[in-house]
């Protein structure tokens, strides 16, 4: 267990090291960066990651998973009204519009390779928690009768997330962020259409 | 221009480039391999592709971006009713589930630098396309009065492609078909149902 100074010095090499990347890119990074920008020295960094550099990574890695469904609240969370909808999707748009087509989760991931299970797991759980945020979204519209209640409320979330990651993909390759939009345009219209149409597709 | 023998030469070149990076990646690829497992000299090699490796691996990424589309046809260039969308919908999931993590036009588009221009229009062209086809089925759909017309079918075929690409991208990072699979089921569940409700939502 850390102490709570021992806790806040961790977490400002983290975020230290995780500006450093934002604004310089990984390619260059090393350890020295990181200990200048947060006054820390080079065995309180190996106190705190015993694994070094690699270490370090993945606790920035954790903490840019934990930014991306931080820049989706509050909405993300309460998505209990077609205007949360709407000002959700509005987050979405304006944090990807921001970061452009430099995602820092990205590059980390790539960093620490992909296909490592550590990289594996922080992905699985991020996809987890934000395709529950917006399965208990999908089922309360349910229960209120503003979505369509034959949708398998976690699959719809599923099928929600795709399209936001697929923009973001496109985004990332193309600088255009078209794509994010109409994904969660279309996704949204025809989500919020679909209760209208229930008495004609069961009658 | 090339003769006729010239374009089955180069033709088979990439061929035989793309099949090494299927098989044995991207990373110790030498352009010696290439010359082996095609038979060609490197002074052949170098006539095809006067840039050498860089050139070679671009025409090769072409080659991989139209097998993207070509892997969908028939069914993509003929999406004209909602039997037809269904056997898309399945060549798709089976080509991805065929190709799992490992996505050899996005090695070949890591190699080249996402951002050069020369990717970067790879990339634009693809997506245009894809989205070129979806937007045909679509407006089709809704001439014969089976899709929403107020939709906008572009828009909604960039939306497709998102989810798509979505699906493709977390695919790629966890393994795991699910996401593509709820991603394409419940944006056509979700067209299907469209029209449906139109007279609801009109009146």
């Amino acid at each position: 267990m850390l102490t709570a100074k021992g806790a806040a010095t961790r977490r400002r090499i983290i975020e230290g090291a995780a500006a450093e990347i934002r604004e310089n890119g990984i390619a260059a990074l090393t350890l020295d960066d990181i200990r200048a920008r947060t006054s820390t020295s080079k065995s309180q960094i190996f106190h705190y990651f015993p694994g070094g550099k690699e270490d370090l990574l993945l606790a920035v890695a954790a903490r840019e998973a934990d930014r991306v469904i931080e820049d989706q609240q509050p909405h993300l969370g309460d998505l209990t009204t077609w205007q949360a909808w709407q000002d959700w999707r509005n987050a979405v748009v304006r944090r990807y519009e921001q970061q452009g087509v430099h995602c820092p989760l990205g590059v980390l991931m790539t960093e620490l390779g992909r296909s490592t299970p550590a990289a594996q797991a922080l992905t699985a759980r991020l996809i987890e928690q934000w395709q529950a945020a917006l399965r208990a979204g999908i089922a309360g519209m349910q229960a209120t009768g503003e979505v369509d209640r034959r949708l398998d409320a976690d699959r719809t979330a599923a099928a929600l997330l795709a399209a936001v990651q697929g923009g973001v993909t496109i985004l990332m390759s193309t600088g255009r962020i078209t794509h994010l939009e109409a994904a969660l345009d279309t996704s949204l219209a025809l989500l919020r259409q679909s209760v209208d149409g229930e008495p004609n597709v069961i009658g």
